[in-house]
């Protein structure tokens, strides 16, 4: 009794809208978010232990040598990490666990799951994308040209991935996610 | 531009319903049936060209001989094949083909071609199986004997496709192909 969840990583450039998917689809009760920690400090409205749990060097450190992260990866000068305990706790009770981690993260995460499923979600253009990140309005511009950077490099990885959607309509592209989980509930080895 | 069409094959003992889905996606514009070649006489209402192109054995070997079969088999004492030409060309054309085909032309084809997309079409279980071939009709007792035998060694090659179905809700069936349809495009070596 009880199929395990489904891990999910979705990544995708910041300004792709991943943040907004991921909101729509834990409003269904079978997913859960895992809450990553992080080095960076909040950005307005940011909570501690709803979009990260903040955390410093040390204790972030700390966990790395006491196997408790998934995984983990530098990015933007910043420390990003997966909790180990909660994830597998709720896989364990049949939830479909997300992971909203960039590409690196992903590609540590297949190595020791090969069975997650990788979802990268591709902005319709990178022009789209300039726009999204300029009307959040709460990076500068250099942090801004950082991030235009990295999506270039981070979308000739979208490869990698098992799936690939384009967020050009929300409800779409939240329909596709769950088409998605859909059919990999279906395969043979998961089922049972 | 134009994407390729996806290869489906789908499978399924006698009884599972497969027909009933396939008759389903089919009203929709995107799909095509390819019709199948057999030496097998018609059943009442079969018609030649829509359900089957009933031919010959001298035929069914000439077509072999040509290399016109994308893969045939031999099954409860008959010859099946699927004709290459009229399937490669819809895939052309970007149409998604369906193959109603068994578990062992289903084996050939994943040979020769491996990014096809194996369906099995499950029934809820044997006894719902057996119900349904009965209300059917049209064979006699030896014949379902046979066919009941035959599915309970096809549910064991269930596994060897991309994704299991059961057939419990018509409704929930279709749309669940669907679903991995829609998967498969998003599938990164499928887009582009």
């Amino acid at each position: 009794m009880g199929t395990k969840g489904l891990l999910m990583v979705i990544s995708g450039p910041s300004g792709a809208g991943k943040g907004t998917v991921v909101s729509e689809l834990i409003k269904d009760a079978s997913f859960r978010l895992s809450v990553s920690a992080t080095t960076r400090p909040p950005r307005d409205g940011e909570r501690n232990g709803v979009h990260y749990h903040f955390i410093g060097s040390d204790e972030f450190d700390k966990i790395i040598a006491e196997d408790g992260f998934l995984e983990y990866a530098r990015y933007c000068g910043n420390c990003y990490g997966t909790p180990r305990a909660q994830t597998e706790e709720w896989l364990g009770e049949g939830k479909n666990v997300i992971l909203e981690i960039e590409v690196q993260g992903y590609k540590n995460i297949k190595k020791k799951c090969p069975d997650c499923v990788g979802i990268f979600i591709m902005p319709p253009s990178m022009e789209i994308l300039e726009k999204r990140l300029r009307g959040r309005g709460t990076e500068d511009e250099a942090t801004i040209q950082k991030r235009l950077k990295r999506a270039e490099s981070e979308l000739k990885l979208a490869q990698n991935y098992d799936y690939i959607i384009t967020n050009d309509s929300l409800e779409k592209c939240v329909s596709d996610v769950c088409c998605v989980i859909r059919a990999e509930e279906l395969r043979p080895n998961r089922s049972g």
